[in-house]
Formats: structure tokens, sequence, C-alpha cells
């Protein structure tokens, strides 16, 4: 994988976060499926912001914070997604885009305002998230440059933009364009009722023609329809080149032709949020991968993002992750 | 100072903080004077914002945060301010509202948009400000409710609502209304070079007008002219009721007609960012103050505030701030 202009390309939805602390009291009061992600229309999604507490608001998206993240661990990346000209589509551009990011998909002049996702964070730092598309819905195969897919190592896509309809073809073109080159596609399936919603397509999707699967073991069971992690393990087997199956603190599984290889979580002090902890794992993993580390070494790499994200609030990282990855990693063979 | 519906309503200017991390050679490269708030146009706010890095959105506002902190110890409290009906105005409404504080200023419905002030902090937690006042300057003596004005203990205002044009007017009527009603009003200077910007309206209002002063070192030295901070405090005696002199980790010193009393700072385990720590020490205070406190309680209870903010990004308390207030006041006891 050299003469890459880029390591990893993202695709997913454009938007920006409304990040407010809650309890469950709340998320019952408004009959709110705790740590899932539901699809709102702007009454709904304005219903619960009215009756929530004081937010902040950054930019999120699951692809994007995956990017983000890379790019502040040096990688070079570039994103497409698509967000109305509008306060919050110029926060996301802005952000993105400070740091490093290539993002020029060109931004909805009309029709519905930049996405956003209201993340109710309860004390025990789960989130529950309530998203409105927005002008994501239109992002189109013409959005995607494919000369961007051909440059870059691997070309990533976030299994939310399955919900858009017309994002289904874009997510379509570029998988086929970066095969084609001779690059490699990823796909995270970004939560269990998501995998519900898209199972048939997403089963096909693995079947040849992603080469590197990240899902958390909710995703996994639910695109299998076992209760079972080790069942859908063995479901995974053979089906992509590698899979990276998250477990929380139990650490991630990564399944390839190698076998299946168990690597622990990175130690955290202290779970705040874990808002884009899977966006934060796949970056890692992605950055190491792209780098030829060892299947291994990326899955340690990814833990380590993780932790860092989980320890504050918000998806993307405050702290500098290039200087937090090299330390926990020393610390990590000094602790084995 | 019974029978009233609210401790405090502030008026200040409505703005929405975009807060980013950066360093010392960012600020030189853009040619701003560190820790200072600079009054921008839109397009010169965009050209800095457009070189920064990634940011988050919260809102603001000096006064705001002062009611907003308030609001978060359960007292009672009102706003004015304007913004315009936009993404950012509805952001800044959501805010304050949802801490329980009457908010009602009629959102401008077109002209400039709602304010913006660009905060970059540094790394030694010193934040530089960049504000564009945008709906700002709207505030008219007729957005000021004077039922509210009448009914509140202490009328609250920020220096800086001394640099849109029009707020002037609304500043002085909501002064003389309280002072009529037989209320308390409060000022606060805000910033060393908004005091240079007003220093003979100050003394004046600050002659007979004004109850309880809050500034910091740098700001009462610049309204008198001196370069010693003993030498303002002998300036400021008798004056007005109570002076709240705020001298960063050397704690604040209140000057009434009971003598100039010191009280030590509280403790901090972390300065990340200063945003905010006049406005919550003026919170702390005010709390105290319409609670019956004495004035060396009130300086407690303000430096706790104040020392909660600067340990966290933003001016307004992620934190249980009543909770926090109520065991540090124990452990200060304990302390002694």
């Amino acid at each position: 994988m050299t003469n890459s202009r880029f390591d990893v390309v993202g695709i997913g939805n454009a938007i920006v976060d409304v990040l407010t602390q809650t309890d469950d009291a709340f998320l019952d009061q408004q009959g709110l499926a705790k740590g899932a992600m539901t699809l709102v229309d702007e009454a709904q999604a304005a219903k619960v912001y009215d009756k929530a507490g004081p937010a902040i608001e950054c930019s999120g998206g699951s692809a994007a914070n995956t990017i983000a993240v890379m790019a502040g661990l040096g990688a070079k990346c570039a994103f497409a997604g698509k967000v109305r000209n509008d306060a919050f589509g110029r926060i996301f551009a802005h952000d993105i885009q400070s740091l490093g990011v290539h993002f020029d998909t060109a931004p909805a002049e009309d029709g519905p305002a930049t996405a956003n996702c209201l993340v109710l964070v309860t004390p025990d730092a789960q989130r529950t998230m309530l998203t409105y598309l927005g002008a994501s819905i239109h992002l189109k195969p013409a959005d995607v440059d494919l000369e961007v897919i051909k440059a870059a190592k691997v070309t990533y896509l976030e299994g939310y933009l399955w919900d858009p309809e017309d994002a289904k073809a874009a997510f379509r073109t570029a998988a086929q364009a970066a095969r084609a080159a001779g690059r490699e596609v990823s796909l995270s399936l970004s939560d269990p009722f998501c995998v519900d919603r898209h199972r048939a397509d997403f089963l096909d999707l693995i079947e040849g023609h992603v080469d590197i699967l990240f899902a958390n073991e909710a995703e996994i069971m639910a695109l299998y329809q076992v209760d079972d992690f080790d069942a859908a393990v063995e479901k995974v087997k053979g089906h992509c080149k590698v899979a990276a199956l998250t477990r929380s603190e139990k650490g991630s599984v990564v399944v390839s032709a190698a076998g299946v290889e168990a690597v622990k979580a990175a130690p955290v002090t202290q779970v705040i949020d874990t808002t884009g902890a899977g966006d934060a794992y796949a970056a890692g993993f992605l950055y190491g991968y792209t780098r030829d580390e060892d299947l291994a070494a990326c899955a340690r790499m990814g833990g380590i993002a993780a932790a860092e994200v989980i320890a504050q609030i918000g998806a993307r990282p405050e702290t500098d992750l290039k200087a937090a990855l090299a330390l926990k990693l020393r610390n990590w063979d000094a602790a084995d």
C-alpha cells in the first residue's frame, strides 16, 4: 500500500452533535430507548431538545469522527458527506478541514438543514442519540470524488450511511471504485438497530465487498441473529479479510485468515461519555493498519484511542492523542 | 430583600462562544493581544476562525454566564439580551431557559446574526477573545421588562453592554428603574480595555448609581488609572456600597463601609481555561448576597464558583456546582 495520497477516505453522514447531560428519568419521560440511535424528524428532535438541559455543540458523525481522530494521529485523510450551507454546516466543515482533512463535498444551498444529533449522556456514561438526518440524505454518487477514492489505501464507510435512501448508491459507487483500483474497503456496522434495518444488504456487502469489518458485540450478534458472541465469531470467519470486533472493557477480538486473536482493553481512569468509542477504535486500528502494523498492534491502537475518547465529553479527543498513543503503547508492552 | 420574584436579573450581550485550543504562536501570527477581548466585525472574525483549530460551541456572554451559574446554584434569575432568530440564537435561548432562567427578550427577525465570541484558549489557560456583537447591538430600552427589574433583588449589568451604542440606554433605563423600586444595581467592569473605552461613563455610574461593583485587579487599576492595587482600593472607597475586587490566585478583596476585607482564593486542582472566572465569581458572590450572607461568605462563595469554572473548558460548570459549593464551604472552614 504505497504511493497513496490518502491513508483513509471516510464517507458518512455529516452531523453536528448537540451534547447534553441527563438522567434515566428524562429518557423514560421521553420514551427513549437508552443506548440506541433513533432517527427522528426535525419536529421530534425539537420536542426533546426543548425539554433537555443546556448543551454544547460540536462536530460529530460516526465516520467523520473516525477520520478526525485519525487526522489527529497524523494520518492523511479525506471525508465526503453532505451539509447544508448554514451555521451547523459551516461548523462541520471548519472542524474537519482545520484538522487537515481533505473535505470538499459541495454543501446543499437549499433543502433540509445540516444534520444534527441530540446526544443524551447519562451518569453511567451511556449515550442515547436522536438523529435528524437533514441535508445528509442528499449525498449522491456524484458527491463522491472517485479520484480521492482511488488515491486512498482504505475507503471507510459507516453503516448509518445506509439510512438515507440516496446515500446507498454513493456507498456502493465508492466501494466498487475502491476495489476496482486495488484498494481496500472497510465498513462499520454502526449500531444494532441499524443492522436490523439493513441486515440483508450488510450480509451481501460483507460477502466479498468488504475487507475490514468493524462491529461491537451487539452489532455482530444482531447481524447473524445469534445471542452468543462466540457463535457470531464463527459466523463471520471467511467472509471478510479482517473483522475487528469490540467488546468494551473486555477488549477486542480480531478475526482473520491467521485465526482469532483477543486483545485486552486499554486502561481507562474514568469513563465520562462513551460517545465515539467505536469510531475512535476504528481510527486507531486503521491508523496502524495503513502503517502495516500487525493486527494485534492495530487492535491495541484502537483500544487506546477509544480509551482516550471515553474519558471526556464528546467523540473527538481534546487531548494530544498522538502523544497519548505513543506513551500508552510503551506502557502496554511494559505491563505485559 | 423579601417578596422578590427574582434574586437577580442580568442584562448583557447574548453571545454564543466558539471555543478552540491554540498556542501563543497562533496569536502572534494573527496579531492578537493575549488575554484581551477585541471587538471585531463578521469578516475579521471569519478570518481568524478559518485558520483556527476545531472548536466547540456553547452559550456564553459575561452577564449571561453569571446568571447561568447562579441558576445552577438554585437562585431565581432572569436575563435580558438580544439574539437573532437563527441557529445560534436558538442555542442561546435554549441553554439559558433550560436552567430555569426567565428569558423572553424577543429575538430579532432580521439584521445581524446572533453574536459570537471566538475564544482562543492557550496552554496556560488564558483566553483571548474576538467578539462579533451581531444582534446584541439591537438591545433597546423597550427590550428590558421593567416589571422584571422591579421584581429582582439585584439588577446585574456587564460593562461590555456599554459597547453597543443602543444598549447604553437600556442599561441606564434598567439601573434607574431598579433604584427607583428600592432594588440594588450591580456592575461588572468586564475587561480593562472596556474600562479604557468607557472610563468617564463608568466613573459617573459608580458615583451613586451602582451598589455592588465587580472588578479584577487590572480593571480597577484601569478605572482609576493607577498602577498599584492598593491605590485603587483607596480610590474606590466610599463610591459604592460594596466593591468586590478579584485577584486570581490571591483571592479577592471586599471594600465596604465596614472596611477592607481580604478573602483567600479557593483551592484549584488544575487550571484548564480561565474563561468565565470573573463571571462565576460574581455568581457565587451574588448568590450569597441575595441570601443575606455576610460579605466574607459571599467572597468565599464567589471564589469557589470561580475555582470550579477554571478547572474545565468553558464558562458554565458541567459539574453539580451546588454540591461543590456546599462541600467546599465545609472544607474551607475545616482548613482554617
